[in-house]
């Protein structure tokens, strides 16, 4: 928080009645179990009339609910809890694949309520047609989370590659070049008029894992790969996106200046190394699979060229994040989406290239492990971004839907 | 800001109180012109007594000081005017260049008050030798701005390398390892209890330019060169520190993971290619010289081998520079330090390399030039650092010095 964000203007009434909004509900979120009216008086110092004015705000709102009674150590009659609803607003997250794509519903407290998945082989697919199979499999989402009295009520779309105001710029894997995903998935949906945010894969992969280590891990580099290799860069607790949106392009992060050719034009990047074709050679992955699980079934049967290109994705890996945590300076590298996979082949390798080429490695050691979520992670991610986003700010929510 | 910080407690008292002289500051700041006590009322929404009070203890706190009449614009007698003192508290800044020291006092308004250089030889120079010229300039500097009545209150040091509180790990260039350049440098002031800060020197030097160039460019990346190349990252006005202070370390990305030796244990570090060393080969610049003004000569005099080296360099900069816009996606490069000196041999190289390798360079275009303040950005910078939290946060100053 800077002074200039401060002191923008005099403190007023109406930002105080949202700032103790917002601690009302913050400490409704931490409890962890039912918490009743007197005891959130007592920790947030305010009045009990602000507290039961707020309360009422917050479940009118379907932001919190009342539970049976709340013991809070003391004689007397029993209090009405309050926790978190589980009925209320719930983000909807969508996730291109390379087996296939996700929906997935997650509500308030974060927890994941739907997750379905559907292979789908992209060959020769026209955008419209991918669009269309994922806004039936949101419809579909919507109806199942309905019959348990959640509402969804924003959409987030995670694509493999740079997004820009709802456009994906390039997604080679796909075949897609500045393709509007947003108003193809708008037309989809027909009459579900949510809001749509359409974003990087990688990033939302990486706000995932953000919220299935609960706190414990505020700084990582998340290492996306599968379709796309893409980075999600997390620096104190916040995704790092870039002056205009495009960061964690690992992918085409240079290996090798004079290396091989990539689609994007340039040469050596790190996607022409480590990416499934590069791994797979001439004879790719079944559709409807993981292209990385091919990849270890050849490794584990001892397939020599599979192994020789899994060694040199590996170290191609490390130096793409050696460069990575030189400039960026971060303690942890989570290999997810399809190197999670792979994680158990090229950690060793990853592990050597960092320790030989990040300066501050020698008294900073830095962690490579793989990620927790496993392949759902972006879809994951996806839902929780807007259920984050309503977590931090309630006030604006609530102001929202009057 | 996030919810969390905002809502860590109830809206206070105190706080208010806070808020609101961190306002009166704010507005005294940004005038063009002296502003008036009946001004800050009207702008600032406040009561005239709470204006009073305020402005009151800005000026007991030397922050704040009384001028000529302010014109309002209005009839009636003149009121008297308030500007930022140009006689209270300072910030002291030095910095360890390649071709001597600096010391530089910069007062509350960002003004430049005093700016000394002395010529120094660091071959075989031991730390404390370093350390001791530079607070005898330290001790030189506070005693010519008391004059002025400026107090300088706290120093800050540039160092060519990453530094952990207060030690500087690694400045191969001056041939320091784990050097405690802030208990050196205590030392040295003896008397002087000043607070002492050690910083990395491009980081002090992305700070400087984000000063000078008034909030104009909010997003950039500052290459400094000389001693040490690295890099200070300005995200969305503020610097990117990483999540353990080592950020930057641009001299030790990759450029090719086959290349030439490094002395930090790696192979094909830019350092390698771009360095003064790399640039002058076996006939090192002239003691006391920046290094890169040798280069210029010897490129200016046609020399074939200093002609070829240039042009290596510029284009591993050029790499070296994609993969850290490819990580984070900024829109502008500024050659700072020695490469300020190089830029008009190795901009269009460095633009080259980035439109190749640079996977959103297609639809979001990079500008690269030259850095504003030039080999006085770190010293600058460091004087500033201080003075930036203080008028960020005037009134835990004001509490400091109770």
């Amino acid at each position: 928080m800077t002074g200039t964000e401060r002191a923008a203007s005099p403190a007023r009434q109406e930002s105080l009645r949202e700032l103790n909004l917002e601690l009302v509900f913050r400490h409704v979120l931490a409890a962890e179990r039912p918490i009743s009216r007197t005891e959130l008086a007592s920790v947030t110092g305010l009045t009990r009339p602000t507290i039961t004015r707020i309360v009422e705000e917050l479940i009118a709102g379907r932001l919190v609910t009342e539970t049976g009674s709340a013991r809070d150590g003391r004689a007397g009659r029993p209090r009405v809890g309050l926790i978190l609803s589980r009925s209320g607003p719930a983000g909807l997250g969508l996730d291109i694949r390379a087996d296939g794509l996700a929906a997935c519903v997650v509500d308030l407290t974060g927890t994941v309520r739907h997750l379905a998945f559907a292979p789908f082989a992209f060959a020769d697919a026209e955008p419209a047609a991918v669009m269309g199979r994922l806004a039936a499999m949101a419809s579909a989402a919507v109806e199942a989370v309905a019959a348990e009295r959640l509402t969804v009520v924003a959409v987030t779309l995670a694509v493999p590659g740079p997004v820009d105001k709802g456009v994906v710029r390039s997604a080679p894997a796909l075949g897609w070049a500045d393709v509007d995903a947003g108003s193809l998935l708008r037309s989809g949906l027909g009459h579900l008029d949510l809001p749509i945010t359409v974003d990087n894969e990688a990033n939302l992969a990486a706000h995932g894992e953000l919220h299935a280590t609960r706190g414990e891990l505020d700084n990582f580099v998340y290492v996306s790969g599968g379709l796309h290799i893409g980075a999600g860069i997390i620096l104190d607790g916040r995704l790092v996106r870039g002056s205009r949106g495009w960061s964690g392009e690992l992918g085409h992060v240079t290996v090798d200046p004079e290396g091989r050719r990539c689609p994007c034009g340039s040469r050596g990047c790190l996607q022409t190394y480590a990416s499934p074709q590069a791994l797979l050679g001439d004879s790719p992955a079944p559709a409807g699979t993981m292209p990385e699980l091919a990849v270890t079934t050849r490794a584990d049967e001892g397939d020599a060229a599979t192994l020789a290109a899994i060694d040199e994705a590996g170290t191609a890996l490390g130096v793409a994040l050696s460069n990575v945590l030189n400039i960026l300076d971060i303690g942890t590298v989570l290999l997810g989406g399809g190197f999670a996979l792979l994680s158990s082949w090229v950690t060793d390798r990853v592990e050597d290239e960092i320790a030989r080429r990040v300066l501050s490695a020698a008294w900073a050691p830095v962690a490579v492990r793989p990620a927790i979520l496993g392949p759902d992670a972006a879809a994951i991610g996806a839902a929780l971004s807007f259920i984050d986003r309503l977590r931090l700010d309630p006030a604006a929510w609530l102001a929202s839907q009057r």
